[in-house]
């Protein structure tokens, strides 16, 4: 958290920023009833208006109560109710039990962000108070994009468990493209330089910025397809144990797994469900919503592997583009055509699972206080997923950004890039 | 379901008595917001706007649609989704997780019952259809009375889940008054006629009338109260053993039970949740929200024991008044001062658990068809409760009504009375 | 516990009676090995050597301790080791963690009951304390009894888990019998006596003996049998919920019952798991192992009902005689050919479910102290089942003996008797 | 798996130690009763018996049944008794059920592996045949070494659940020390060689041979003590979220975790059960059943933290001994008083938990076939643990061993090494 000397112009960039972000996650709940937004499908998942509080929560304890000394939290309750998991800051109401709460209503909610914003926006005409919170600020912008696609993954499973498949956005119009053949890039062995260094935002667990010892490897031009996935499940990818790890196969024992999250068949017919319902499967476009143990299994069943997150940092030095949650399509598009031998949708469209276990990079250290529990204590049998999705805001995505989950989770929008 | 001949007299009666009995369960549901009737916050307990649809549902299926040749389904889906537990009438969405439907909205979920109300006010024009039916519907009223109770129910375990501790009606007024004494009021033995007959509606359940001999014995004036339950708490009843079923012991112990439900301690005084909100026990009125176990073991303890179905009726013959849902108190009351020696509260307050297990009369014939699972099929590791509570209608009930739930619900109004 | 003027006359014979019970149950207990006796293969079923422990563990507890003023416990720790749900007594080691157990072994064990035995004998020869003792050392008598068929059902279920089959006992050359036809015996409505009184020996809970109205009734002339069962698996009675109790389709679709608990089918024909290892199932024998929940399926299925247990104990005013565990057969055999138009093996054989809940008898009464805890604590979710079994001690039944376990219980020898 | 030209000369060395390491496994399970040998603890836990039959059944199947043409398997049902988790080899018994079985006895399990060591000893006079199998062979006895830690770790489970504490060894006689200071051992950061390559046996997850960039980092000279770590607990360790990672806090919570496993505490003193049954905890001894939790949260409230694998293998450039199984003591011991500034203990004692995941090396292949299953099905939410412990055979370990465990894992002798 630096101090910065010239808060008065600082400010209202920061403050745009913090208003923009903000009405872009209003914006994606718009679509949504009240009971939309109450509902808890899973433990994993959060109800929409808790997402709404939440986020307001971290700048009303981090931001507003800290810098503005009369400020008066806008109920004693909320900082129970919207903690989401800062030991530092207090007990926590039950992360399974946030369904169970219908008080207070989403229009209370609104109003709990309304209060907090005009609160910011009193605070940004107090110039160096201000600015000497802009790290904290800026925390919680990326904190807020963050949950915005937890928003679209959390909705997308309440609306999948309703057998009225609603739908969330219209499909937008597409033109069927046949998949493209993939090429391999290859990259030479070296001791790479990984993790974020430098003035621009990151999370903790980007850096340090560290020296890694890379083999030579090539990465696939662009990731699996449906269609590849389909021939991994004709061919009896999810009965053959040979392709699974241990837990992997346990996993698709108990839970009887045989394709995708959402994937279901109509009349011999691979159908998903998607934020605009119920759709056939488009053959050429990445799959998705695929977990850790799918990924590694359809890997070995093609006679490759995942890359590593060295690797595949290393590969992704290039410009962010591709199809992100402001596209508004919130579903992953086949690539466009290309000139061969290049990378395609190292961003955008879906997250990328790697190889990696999700730890600390040497040196790593997490912040003093409550934000120090952000990232490090999650360090865990979770597998890091690089290069975001088409439910990730573009202005949140960076090479070195680490995502992580579970082997298990699919309620994501991960797919599969190979290496070999 | 016999034939009137006099369809034109009984339509218009049958018919208001509809239109009333839909218009409470309307005026129940006035106070909760869309969130509200949203939350399922255990798997015994369904959403307001499930219970809404589901009792419109009931006639839609089984009155308008058998009646009315050209009648379309208001939704072809809701035959799935609001089947309670009729298997020939189809498969039923899965009980537990009723909480995780968004859609149809609470908008939608009322113009499904207008839209039924109105197939219902044109078919009691078509004289005849409507009588041949009149049993259907009569059955239809009344289990719509016993899902008021339960909306009542259920909403306070969704409320009481939530720490704001929102209140669903203010609380009335309450003059203190101290606990009678309770009087012992005694019954000679003898072959007794159990059970309903007669013209008037009853449950399949309570039939046939039949004759089970009674050992004389003798039932408390009045149902065990708050401040009598309290002794038993103090005195270690949750502590101790020797005073419950094998069973009950085991769920204390897993369950942490220390209290009725609703219970709590506020700088050393007792609490309870109730429909008005977090407010301190009345120790005059009826416990209430004790399982079976707890009742068993209170009873034990005090050196008494609960009384049998058959012993309950026996007493019961009695006019039906009290404190019902009409009265909005929508909680146990103290009794009033009375004339020494008689029965008092056999109605409303409190459900009394009685020692019978709810199994079938000698003779007892479920219904043909779909209407047959409507009570025979759960007379299983269930026990009988007698009297109807503050949140049962009071039309609702009659001396030979049998309620039941398995021995360690806790969240209906239920209390005890005791025996010996 | 009455005192005996005549101590001398009754001891000898009394004492008598415990060795010759002690030793039959060594007597079942020799064909297993050291490893068989350590198993607990589910929770409801306890390691051969708990039960030889157990049963010497009620001797030494409830006579040798208190009548022989310096007796020393055998080991210090029995007293938890091996208490089985005496509250009274103190802490008790997990019931279903017996199986963890490797020490003492087996032969530790039965140096523990030659141990109390002597004393036992030792006690015989002081007169007046042993005659004092002698409705406990009935009690324990009994319970030892009782004990001797859970070693049978139980070891059944341990050897029932290994892919090997072993066997307990050679398989008895049967002569293959057709089943006789039933006859429906008729009994008329009547205020009858139920229960046990006088001097002989009989558990808490069949007392007191009181007066119960039963109308009018038909009893099957003998159990159903296998063959009959079969034609109701064929006519899809485990995918029919119509004939189930709501808590019986439940179990029947969580656990995948299709088939009473020991059948399996080899090559498209019955068999099942038996004392004597893997056997073809005899159709003309009567149908076994079935829980509470297919007994009362299969009576519905059959345009019948289970009896009650009055209804049982007024018909069965009968002679004890029948395949009782004596016979060392240890399965149910085919009805002898009989006159026509009497009862059949309402004695021995199979237990026959009741539609009665396990409750107690108008002004049951348990004893005093640890003893009261023998019966009493369990009347809830169980039913009551009559007659003994094939696995039964034939001095151990009474007519108004009441058997119990829960609904969902298959490991008994437990079959169905139809009523009408 | 290569073939060797001089088949007579190596045969008769390898034979030698494959009967040294089978006895050695009867010599560990020699103080144990067949009801010890017959227990299954905890699901994570095998009976003895198992092991015994286990380490046979893989003989018999991957070297005797492939090697002699005529040679019918002792018993057709071991195959699928004793198969682990091979399904290219066919299905399995479920693991966490080989505690019900009681058949085969240990005796007949003795037999066995008489049965499958003679026929060894009759392939080894069969050069060719032998010698090309000696791979196979080398890692069967490197497997029954791997089980031999299992029989003892897991025999100390099921013991430590019996409050008798039987005791297995009697406990050695043990000087007390005080514990040495810790000492940092430094090294410098550069490109490192990890893993194994050359002609000696390793097992397939411990190659490829392959370079890591290692920063520089300080080890410490010495494993933490029991006292250090009591320390830790006396300071709130257990009550203290801040130290935890997320999962961990989690598991201590729910599996109420105060104290290494196996300790409790007497009249205020800490013990420990140990294999010489319940002892004083020795506070200069390394501290041991800790899960990687544990390890990790010591580390944290220590101000170091656990190194990584590479470092460890860097730091482990030293000769192989210390307290393994082969000293008998069977528990850790204090280290010897040494020379300044060296480490001390790296192999022996405690199995160290490094921060690395389980993860395939850079070209990591796992063998074809069946055992192509023994390590790399496994590489998920596991923690890679180092340099063996007081329950591992010397001459089975080396400095790039890997082991490997889930991170709630405590029943293994692991230990904390701490990094900086």
């Amino acid at each position: 958290m630096k101090e910065t000397t010239v808060a008065e112009n600082l400010a209202p960039s920061l403050l745009t920023r913090y208003h923009t972000i903000r009405k872009f996650t209003e914006h994606l709940t718009a679509p949504l009833t009240a009971e939309d937004c109450a509902i808890q499908s899973m433990p994993d998942v959060s109800p929409t208006r808790w997402h709404l509080a939440h986020t307001t929560w971290f700048f009303e304890t981090f931001v507003v109560t800290p810098a503005i000394e009369e400020y008066k939290p806008f109920h004693p309750a909320f900082q129970y109710l919207y903690n989401s998991y800062y030991n530092t800051v207090g007990e926590q109401f039950p992360r399974d039990r946030r369904g169970v709460l219908s008080r207070p209503t989403l229009a209370q909610v609104m109003e709990y962000r309304r209060h907090v914003d005009e609160h910011m926006r009193e605070l940004s005409t107090k110039g160096t108070a201000f600015s000497s919170l802009a790290a904290i600020i800026e925390l919680g912008i990326n904190h807020e994009q963050q949950h915005q696609e937890l928003i679209l993954t959390d909705i997308k499973h309440v609306l999948s468990c309703n057998p009225l498949y609603p739908t969330y956005v219209a499909a937008p119009a597409r033109e069927r493209r046949d998949a493209e053949r993939v090429a391999w890039i290859g990259f030479p062995e070296g001791t790479r330089w990984i993790g974020h260094s430098g003035e621009s935002f990151a999370f903790d667990n980007e850096a340090p910025r560290h020296r890694e010892f890379v083999d030579a490897f090539e990465l696939a031009s662009r990731p699996v397809t449906n269609g590849e996935y389909l021939e991994f499940v004709k061919d009896g990818g999810y009965r053959r144990p040979e392709f699974w790890l241990s837990a992997g196969w346990q996993q698709v024992r108990s839970s009887g797994w045989n394709a995708p999250l959402y994937w279901t068949e109509i009349e011999g017919e691979p159908y998903q469900f998607t934020l605009s319902g119920l759709q056939p499967v488009d053959l050429a476009a990445p799959v998705c919503h695929v977990s850790y143990f799918e990924a590694d299994a359809f890997a070995r069943w093609a006679g490759a592997r995942l890359p590593t997150e060295a690797e595949w940092e290393t590969a992704a030095d290039l410009p962010i583009a591709g199809n992100f949650a402001e596209s508004g399509a919130m579903h992953p598009s086949p690539a466009f055509p290309h000139r061969s031998g290049s990378l395609r949708q190292m961003f955008g469209d879906v997250w990328e699972w790697t190889s990696s276990s999700y730890t600390p990079y040497p040196g790593y250290k997490p912040a003093e206080g409550a934000l120090g529990e952000y990232n490090g204590k999650f360090m865990c049998n979770q597998y890091v997923l690089r290069g975001g999705s088409c439910a990730t805001p573009q202005s949140h995505i960076r090479p070195t950004y680490r995502n992580f989950f579970p082997p298990e989770a699919r309620w994501q929008f991960s797919g599969i890039r190979l290496c070999r």
